[in-house]
């Protein structure tokens, strides 16, 4: 269950202090990704369910309370305020599944301030991560140009429920399925696995192993034909399949050694014994790179299984993700820090055949161009229609299609990148100005 | 509460194809890592105690089991067999927070093979994300040479529960706090945590904003003063210090900008105030390459902050792990597939002045040896003393007390390599021999 201590202490502080001096003013902070990792041409947006959820259950139980008083040392007061906390603000977001670039809101956020900034920790925390991931994933569906993809990534994501985030994320840009079965069951996923090299292992002879299996799972079986050789593996498969009648979904993984000239050999012999039907399926390590170059030398590869290198997002295991405070009692403000300097008010993302433009919440929708961020949630309350993992992929698809050449490619890609609106320079450079003033700075 | 579907597909369809066959034989499995990322020169064990609660409470649900059939397939006498499984076997493992290398058995298992096989993916995703972790918490401590580190990487860890991972692995390694509530409360770590800029923006100016915060926190006020101008911060800060007539547990907190010269004037100029006793805090995206250079430097920082790329383990975000089968019905056995190839049998890992030396399990220990592995699980039951985290901080500075230079330099390390025992290299020998016969491989 999500918790109000899911958070960082100075959030509490923060809060605490904000409580005590009735400043319930109302703020709007925008979450956003300052920089894309080097690798990346785009993002894709993921991780907004579970914030509306957090949102809607965002409540400090009395344990918790009991908790922060003993010690922690908030005072009576501050626990009373905390104790009948709860978020009925609003949320505008870029829905699941949606392309997105550096500095564009994932989603912007107004409420009083106090629980506006207790709750920046999760949101941060979940959609980063699930962003990291969706964006790494895509890249995977590019590189398989149509194979099937499935996540075998549990054993090694950074913790249990990462796995369970990451066969969310996947299957949202189009991976067929995973090995995750509590991930299955959770998100109504398809689920995918076979044999292992210790099953193999256990069996006197890998032709017993073999037997043994596909007659426990006839019509669901994926010969693993490495653990002793691999040619003699599928010539082994080939054998069974005969002796016992399989006909239904059959295939043989390639689970290590040259994947390439493995595949071919492997499609030969299949082929050679009129075995055109088994698919052959590859895993061991591979990244989006691996299936590219696998897909590009025509390897006879039908579906790739992906694992830690996706879950983690190894080259690039994060997002530079920000929320930021740029509006407050109805002024907009922005940061000045040497290096994070952030534009100032609510916004919208306006997408339109030149590209992207971020603008003020309330300018004009431009001719010909779409807003990106929609309502989702109305005082505390959610609002507009149920959005599933099939319309997050529905919309990746759409928006990939669109997206150039330059933003797609796999190596060196060469984000676009968003473009102020005219409304939106000029206030930054008013209110610039003036929190300069402010803040006594020549 | 852990779930017994919290596993991949493959291991269900192999526990049920050797319930379904009655092979209930023990097996031993051996978790390990195979080799060390670029940049490590050694690991720090973490992550046993969660798979020990995990291994006690493993069962199946009625609602589990009615998932099984209904929706992947499992026919009665599968569910059947599921419903009564429970974990009843051994554990053997290397205690949290001591030192370990490459190819050295973490966690050996012994049970019979079905639920052997069943636990393989929780076991393999907690141990390798909580060893990763800690393993690069373990370089943060020896960048920062004995100055404070504190824990900021909850908003940006992959998922929420990574978060309460990373706390937890920190601390086991020395670091003194964190600034995750729930992590707090739930593993009894110190928690910290001061103010965010926007809590700054949120007052017409800087100096509104320090009193505000430090008349509602006056005994632990961090001031975080570069939200403008940085030099100016510091001085605000003595100001409002002054005027308040703050005297404990005061500081500053620099979060951008270029850290060394930034913390030597701002130090200059509180030591100008006569405010020796003000610490000065640094954070913002720092790793433990960069906490090096500023303490080699010489930079007057007294405590850092790390966040994000300690907590995700950037540059190297998991560990090549593996659980692989070693015994079987008491035939020790081991894998030849290409690159893949581990040695047989149940071990013991002895540590010596000589280094450290991978043996059967059963072999007697070497004069001046200390063996690694203690049973920490009997029948299904916790055996043995209950280990705190401060016991595991414990044999980590112990560890890393005795680990050689080369192995804990940070740029370039070069691990030291476990060597076979003589016993266990002949068995490997023989074994391979043997399954090769097996395998039909001339």
């Amino acid at each position: 269950m999500p918790s109000a201590l899911l958070t960082d202490l100075y959030e509490l502080n923060m809060a605490a202090s904000y409580l005590r001096r009735g400043m319930d003013q109302e703020a709007t902070f925008s979450l956003f990704v300052r920089r894309l990792p080097a690798n990346r041409g785009f993002l894709v947006a993921a991780g907004l369910e579970p914030c509306l959820g957090f949102l809607e259950d965002f409540r400090f139980e009395e344990e918790e309370l009991e908790h922060l008083g003993s010690r922690l040392g908030f005072d009576d007061a501050t626990l009373e305020a905390f104790r009948s906390l709860r978020f009925e603000g609003d949320v505008w977001a870029v829905p699941e599944g949606r392309v997105v670039l550096a500095d564009e809101p994932l989603l912007e956020l107004t409420a009083p301030i106090a629980v506006a900034q207790l709750v920046e920790t999760y949101l941060l925390n979940v959609i980063t991560f699930q962003t990291t991931i969706a964006s790494k994933a895509a890249r995977c569906v590019i590189a398989a140009d149509g194979r099937d993809l499935v996540d075998f990534a549990f054993r090694r994501t950074q913790g249990v429920d990462a796995a369970m985030a990451v066969a969310r994320a996947t299957a949202m840009v189009g991976f067929g399925a995973t090995s995750n079965v509590e991930a299955g069951r959770r998100y109504g996923l398809p689920v995918a696995g076979t044999m292992a090299h210790s099953y193999i292992e256990s069996f006197p002879i890998e032709r017993d192993a073999f037997v043994a299996f596909a007659t426990d799972f006839p019509t669901r079986t994926t010969f693993l034909v490495d653990t002793y050789d691999t040619v003699n593996g599928v010539r082994t498969a080939i054998e069974v399949i005969r002796e016992l009648g399989l006909t239904e979904h059959l295939g043989i993984r390639l689970d290590s050694g040259d994947l390439d000239p493995l595949a071919r050999q492997a499609r030969r012999v299949l082929d050679e014994a009129g075995m055109h039907h088994v698919r052959i399926f590859a895993s061991g390590g591979l990244d989006e790179m691996d299936v590219d170059r696998l897909v590009r030398a025509g390897a006879p590869i039908d579906a790739f299984g992906v694992g830690t290198r996706v879950g983690v997002s190894a080259d690039a295991p994060y997002v530079d993700s920000v929320y930021k405070l740029v509006e407050y009692d109805g002024r907009p403000v922005l940061k000045l820090s040497a290096g994070k300097a952030t534009a100032p008010g609510r916004k919208q993302v306006f997408r339109g055949p030149g590209g992207d433009v971020i603008a003020l919440r309330n300018e004009p929708i431009p001719e010909g161009h779409e807003p990106l961020l929609v309502p989702v949630m109305e005082g505390g309350r959610r609002t507009g229609p149920r959005r599933t993992l099939t319309t997050a992929r529905h919309l990746f698809e759409a928006d990939l299609a669109r997206l150039p050449e330059r933003a797609r490619r796999l190596q060196t890609p060469d984000p676009p990148k968003a473009r102020l609106s005219e409304a939106l320079g000029e206030l930054t450079g008013t209110i610039r100005a003036e929190m300069l003033r402010r803040a006594g700075v020549p």
